[in-house]
């Protein structure tokens, strides 16, 4: 596997008269459409649209579209340069609200601007261009250490079992939970990826499977109804899924479906492992049942792809996430190292040494 | 409820010349269409198809297949019948492999015919299609009698999953997992049924909720992923599926998912049980791992809903069954009683005394 195989779902191209280029998701798995964005009206909608999807990805094209927002202002009035900043920051966390690391990269992109002395509005501009990409390489790199920490756990010929996507294609490259698989291939390793296909919107099979084949590796889809089976079969030694929150006694939320797996893992005796970057992290939530549960549409699941396929007007228990004690995860893996066992101290401690935590 | 808003799903019209009437299940929650069957091409392919699928359905429209099969046959010399027969009921056998409910339909129709004495190749049809119309109504009776000794287990405001569709849908008529909530409902009483979507064709969705629905239950649909997560939420105080086939030592095969369902009630100490009439045990296989499961094509997985969901070629794990091991099944709910705990002692005595027994 060569790393270009590895999408790169997001980078700014050039200088400041540059523009953004994205994977557009809502395209795949049928075609890989490139989207450039050079105006920040452009980026909200890729991002509300979810061409642009999963946390970290979120962030960088957030701070990525502040620098679209302000790159035009023509004022050389450094109070008047960073009113329009915040308007266009506000803007762009109206995206997707609740996205955590969205408000992160904003505030982030914010910061180094206000630290820019003078009225020198080119030189802020070019500074806000820097942090974005800061931001991308940080994540990039981050991914790379999760992936360094987790490959040890692919064993030759193992199976490995993921729900979801955090791959390459939730951050800037490389993935979370996919990392540890990615850096295993590029080491020669050869083993074999179950995709849970993620019902009801489908990421295993419309993005896990796809960025997974396109890098050459050994990947299987599967409905998610198949998994317990699949692991009496004995053929998946381990799993990994990444995590949309971890509260500060490891519990963890993340997409729906991964509880179940976590279940059936531990019946089955196979490890349950959680791929996130320090920035998933939430110390102000003491556990799994304080994490806020995102109802979706009912249509997701009564017709999801076009055509009903239920009654038009059936009740949907509609759940997002679901929440996965940290009892049956065996451990997380982040870009400082695997915390294992998964416990409130382990986690503080781990914390206290990141620079990268959400703040 | 009225007895009429729970389907009739398979039946013969008229005498000998008449046509086999079934739901095409294909079609289904779109439209309610019915499709006639007068010769044994289109039934085979009805079954293959799943228009009509669920494993007594199947039974009876085989059944009845071998009559449209035979009903041609212009010969009056009995050997050549009986082997024209053979022939029939081995071709309608192949459609689907895992049914025990298929051949053992056949088998019973060409008993049937064995058992008229001489030549009279006419009076040997009338036989076979008189048998064929017993199995339907038998069928119906054993559907009653499984919701009335079900329907203790379905407590007022109680929360009910099921999986797949073993309902009026899946046989013909009433039900065997459906059928105590059938019954209940017809009783007054007032509870809540969880249907699980059931990847990849969606019986739960397209044909569970649809005919809840219509006969008045309060139903709501879930995709499978979200069954863990239900539980948790202490929802689910029962789960009722139904079976393909049912080994000597009580391990059930039935659509793939069950087994997930199962190991996901013992671990929130939810009672499983299973619901199926005598005829779906086999004797002959002395356990689960002894049951053939069915590998479907991929592309039920890939491009499921229409337009592919997935890379056009990637693997995918296609069983259509998986196995649940007895030690995970509370009770056997049969027209015969109520089979628990679920041991072969208990197996073999309840077949002992039912007429319908496979064999």
């Amino acid at each position: 596997m060569s790393g270009g195989t590895v999408p790169r779902t997001i980078e700014w191209l050039g200088g400041l008269d540059g523009c953004v280029r994205l994977i557009d998701q809502t395209r795949l798995p049928a075609e890989l459409v490139m989207l450039e964005c050079r105006d920040v009206r452009t980026m909200w909608d890729a991002i509300k649209r979810l061409s642009v999807r999963g946390a970290p990805a979120i962030g960088i094209a957030a701070a990525m579209g502040a620098v679209l927002g302000v790159r035009d202002y023509n004022g050389d009035e450094r109070a008047g340069f960073l009113k329009k900043l915040d308007e266009v920051c506000e803007y762009l966390a109206s995206s997707r609200p609740t996205a955590v690391n969205l408000r992160w990269a904003l505030d982030r992109g914010r910061r180094r601007a206000q630290s820019v002395p003078g009225h020198d509005t080119a030189a802020i501009k070019r500074s806000l261009l820097e942090e974005a990409n800061r931001i991308r390489d940080e994540d990039e790199a981050m991914c790379r250490a999760i992936g360094r920490f987790g490959e040890p756990l692919i064993r030759p010929g193992a199976g490995i079992l993921t729900h979801c996507n955090a791959g390459g294609l939730a951050t800037a490259c490389f993935g979370t939970a996919l990392a540890p698989l990615y850096t295993a291939h590029e080491l020669g390793r050869s083993f074999c990826v179950y995709a849970g296909e993620t019902r009801p919107l489908l990421q295993g099979s419309r993005l896990t499977a796809w960025e997974l084949q396109r890098a050459g590796l050994d990947v299987t889809l599967l409905c998610d109804s198949m998994v317990g089976s699949l692991m009496k079969s004995g053929r998946v030694d381990l799993v990994i899924t990444g995590a949309d929150r971890i509260a500060a006694n490891g519990d963890v939320a993340n997409k729906i479906g991964t509880y179940g797996v976590a279940v059936l893992a531990r019946a089955h005796g196979v490890p349950f492992y959680v791929a996130a970057p320090s920035s998933t992290f939430d110390p102000s939530t003491p556990d799994g049942s304080r994490i806020p549960i995102e109802e979706r549409d009912p249509d997701e699941i009564r017709r999801g792809f076009g055509p009903p396929t239920a009654p038009p007007d059936v009740n949907c228990y509609c759940s997002a996430f679901d929440v996965t004690p940290a009892k049956l995860i065996r451990g997380i893996l982040t870009e400082q190292g695997i915390i294992r066992p998964v416990t409130k101290s382990r986690i503080a401690a781990t914390l206290a040494c990141s620079e990268f935590r959400c703040g």
